[in-house]
């Protein structure tokens, strides 16, 4: 599968078994010299050694680099100890970045690729189903700061991402729902019938080892390349991949990020911006029973939070895809149909908010 | 002047009394909202309130934020006390950062507004003439690492330069000196005139206050963008302007950035990539004459350090501009007509470096 960005257009590589042939792609793709594998204590001892010895056996020099596991490496004194080390171990222009992990190792060390000597190539090897069907891909990069999530970061595309869904069976079933919220909004924002053959999967996919078909990550990426490839730098058109992340975000901040996976507070803002959806995109609303059904099933556990809603209110106009003191929604017209409106009246944010936890605490 | 990239292609503004229209031409360039103003003390007390005055005529919402002054700006750990700064303001995607400053304001400004949000909109109001023949053009912004000088960065395009010549006539005649060391080089890599001009009028343009001329600096941002405009990203084009800089950064870091100004590195630097180039690239060495004996009246004062060849060796080594290991320098065939070209034999530097400490010596 090709993301087409013009110049820097490249591979996404989906399947089994992939990781042993990390070292082959990056001489594929004119990948020499030096290459910085970064990952956390955890990745690195289940895929550290396979990585490493297919890029030794390509020629690489591997030097390896673990951050911290989870949010805390999304800092920017992560990054400076990053691009630290890669100046201590000689790492030139011509060289390169793997990045091994979920979100926050992809995130962090892209951010690091991006600006080490003002850009070094990078390559994406996301070891979650989120990182595979969402943050790998498109070239967002970026850490944290006290005051927001994600409020440092560069857009740098990868030479090329590689998705081994191999890897996606040490998961833990927790991990591998939160990255089926993003494959459950893929279905809403674009292609309905994901959530219909999800729904058919679901136990399967949820069982220990989880079993996630390639196939399934292969439409994620292949709608979100589509969407990313008209629109590399967020305007209207890669906005409606942010579908209930506006209260999703609010919801991970006002929890100071330590209560919900990232993609349990997106399954959480989902059931709200549907309500959102029905009173002002005009969505008929048992058009959405079958998503709010198959996000149930997801995520059985799954309770909001008892939080005052001027607090979340205020937590999102705090995002930073708030433009010009706007808040702007991705709703939806239809399933598979969105649309980015401004919702001025917090009262109808209030509302949707009340309905979806009435809706989610009944199911 | 226009500096032509495409999407990204913006106008660069030189004359006199610029400032005072600083709102007016963001205005002309769509710009609204808050602008963050970033200046160091002296340069903000000098003309901060002349750039406030002008940004809120025009409507925008002013900050100020001020970094510390030199080399000090230049760390990570300022670019996280700046970047939260614009959060705490409230900080949007459709705001304006305005780098108001020399070099260092303009690099770590300007890396911050790459940053910030993966981006916003960069505007270069540069105040020394370093900063307004190179570093507030073609879109290099950047920090330090312990490890050495602008190791992490970002290519980010300002919306508009404002290079307002009235500004340079409060600079000290050491950093006017600095500053012509770059119009020298431009002289030396692409229009000999340059060099004739400067030499029949260099006392009054150190005099004080210095009289710059405009036409002077239009002439080199014209080289340097034409040069830019075809290799936004350092390829070998863009690679002759770093003509000097190779030795010259060497020198910079042997004396741990305290003995010298830029300027005066690049100058001591051209002086032995032109004896590197008698060696290498077959100019004849009387055609350097001119451009050697203007440097020399220009920085009279100025020596080498005491220093050992292996240090500077080691220190040219590190430079993020060698390419898997090998030390390409920019010489010249003629003068006017660089070329790039590997050099591989380190007696070959040092025969220069001896030769350009001996000649240095005895003008």
């Amino acid at each position: 599968m090709r993301l087409d960005l013009g110049a820097r257009s490249y591979d996404i590589h989906i399947g089994k078994g992939l990781l042993d042939h990390l070292g082959h792609q990056c001489k594929d793709a004119g990948l020499a010299g030096k290459a910085a594998l970064v990952s956390s204590p955890p990745v690195n001892d289940l895929y550290g050694k396979t990585a490493h010895r297919s890029l030794q056996e390509a020629g690489l020099d591997v030097h390896t680099f673990l951050l911290p596991d989870g949010e805390a490496a999304k800092s920017l004194s992560q990054v400076e100890t990053l691009v630290s080390g890669f100046a201590d171990a000689g790492m030139e222009r011509t060289d390169v970045v793997i990045a091994l992990g979920g979100g926050t190792i992809g995130d962090t060390a892209g951010f690091a690729a991006a600006t080490y000597l003002r850009g070094v190539s990078l390559v994406q090897v996301p070891t979650t189903l989120l990182a595979q069907v969402d943050s790998a891909i498109g070239g967002k990069t970026g850490v944290n700061l006290e005051q927001g999530k994600n409020l440092v970061g560069a857009i740098w595309q990868p030479r090329f991402v590689l998705c081994d869904t191999d890897l996606l069976s040490s998961l833990p079933i927790r991990d591998v729902a939160s990255g089926l919220a993003e494959v459950i909004k893929y279905g809403l924002i674009s292609d309905p019938s994901i959530i219909d053959e999800l729904a058919a999967s679901l136990q399967s996919v949820l069982s220990t080892p989880p079993a996630v078909d390639a196939r399934l990550v292969s439409r994620c990426v292949q709608i979100k390349s589509d969407i990313v490839s008209g629109d590399e730098r967020e305007g209207d058109s890669r906005r409606v991949l942010n579908f209930g992340h506006t209260f999703g975000h609010a919801l991970e901040t006002v929890t100071d990020y330590g209560r919900f996976l990232h993609g349990e507070a997106v399954a959480l803002g989902m059931m709200v911006a549907m309500e959102v959806s029905t009173k002002v995109a005009g969505i008929a609303d048992e058009d959405l029973d079958p998503a709010r059904s198959l996000l149930k099933q997801t995520f059985p556990k799954l309770s909001y939070p008892y939080v005052e809603f001027q607090r979340l209110s205020e937590a999102m106009t705090r995002d930073k895809k708030v433009a010009e003191g706007k808040s702007v929604w991705v709703l939806l017209q239809a399933v598979g149909q969105p649309v980015c409106t401004e919702v001025s009246s917090p009262d109808v944010v209030e509302g949707a908010f009340e309905a979806a936890k009435e809706r989610w605490a009944s199911e």
